[in-house]
């Protein structure tokens, strides 16, 4: 009967938050919108295999990326364990549905004969794709292992937060490349004369930085930061003991 | 003779300064080698005055913005009021450089009869040069202007950061953006089989990149982050004082 009621998240927080949301479903709107008005839509053993690229990289490299980064800030209340989990786990799924993408995109080269890995575009999505990973594994490593001393954590995190914003802007560049790729390679001659489809995928390149900004904005705010709970306190004081042999107050 | 000697620099910081400075230098340098070896060079009244457009943007959109960035890590002991003059000279001056670039564009556009501003590149480019220009002045009214109180620099300050290396993400990616135009138009047939022009103008790409991450790692290490002066502790309590009313130790 004498239950606190759980603590308020910061005011404007849910506003900018349910923003996100809004960018991120219009944006993956906007891309099936293109691939399925002006590119002949979507499936896999077909010339249509290449549409599955931009579907699954805005998909997994933005908008699931992104979520899986507000994850701290979103579930500001629940358990560490539970919220370090769900950030693992987007952020795993993001990086499958991008593995199917730029599976995708490789084998409708081969098909057409086209080379690989010669664009701008593909060496920052490549690199942006493989860091992810990398950052992925390192941060598992680092935080859902229990092998990881206190210290070894507290000096990775700055590292493993920096890279992963970073990542997630390299991500979002290297989507705005591909809309111009794909522009360029399909309606070269009719883009100049805003053409429907031309003002689309561009409108889709604005939704792309604008999901990217406010997703950083929110991360990026000191006081929206996930405040440690009370239990937490008290058991990383006891796994510094334990792992460090320093005393708690130390 | 009982001088005390300068506090010295974060460890690291002018490693990473140092990095930063050899990057931006060497992508200008690759920026005119790409232009002068295989785009015929620049030049303002020729059919070349398109080329001092990239030119202008990645000395004043990249290079010069983000050592403007810099100057409060980079000149960490000198007064702040001289600092403050330099970091608004530098984003000036890099708006001006590009002002020069905008125009070369939309001359040489008239002249080949070109339509404007249809592309991502351009609507990307447009938005960073007129919010960097936006910033730039909101940045003039709030801390070089004497009239704004206090609470509201303090209130706005964090803003402009936010903004400030956001921006610069923007930039670079209209830059990148811009690379990948130009390379479809003047080299799309042997684009994929790798030539020398395209391999050099990618590897402009990866440098602008490398350039902005180093920039924004050094930006946002809180360790590196500028200390206050003693007097600037003394002076804002008083400035505080005079306009709030609130009492010094408040």
């Amino acid at each position: 009967m004498d239950r606190t009621p759980p603590p308020a998240s910061p005011a404007g927080l849910s506003a900018y938050v349910a923003v996100s949301q809004l960018l991120g479903l219009t944006l993956l709107a906007t891309t099936g919108a293109w691939l399925g008005r002006y590119r002949g839509g979507v499936a896999w053993h077909s010339p249509l295999q290449f549409n599955v690229h931009p579907l699954c990289m805005v998909l997994g490299m933005v908008f699931l990326q992104g979520d899986a980064l507000l994850v701290y800030r979103v579930f500001r209340h629940e358990a560490k364990r539970s919220t370090k989990a769900l950030h693992a786990l987007l952020h795993g799924l993001a990086l499958l549905i991008a593995l199917i993408g730029i599976v995708a995109v490789f084998e409708s080269h081969r098909t057409k004969s086209i080379p690989d890995m010669y664009s701008l575009h593909s060496w920052c999505g490549m690199a942006a794709f493989v860091l992810y990973l990398l950052q992925w594994l390192l941060g598992c490593g680092f935080f859902l292992l229990p092998r990881a001393s206190f210290s070894l954590r507290s000096r990775y995190k700055p590292q493993h937060v920096f890279f992963g914003i970073a990542l997630f802007a390299l991500s979002i560049a290297a989507c705005l490349l591909g809309i111009t790729e794909m522009l360029l390679f399909n309606i070269k001659d009719s883009y100049s004369h805003f053409v429907p489809e031309g003002v689309l995928a561009n409108t889709l390149g604005v939704l792309l930085v604008a999901f990217g900004l406010v997703v950083a904005y929110v991360l990026t705010r000191d006081d929206w930061k996930r405040p440690p709970l009370a239990e937490e306190m008290a058991l990383s004081m006891d796994f510094k003991t334990l792992t460090e042999g320093e005393s708690p107050g130390g």
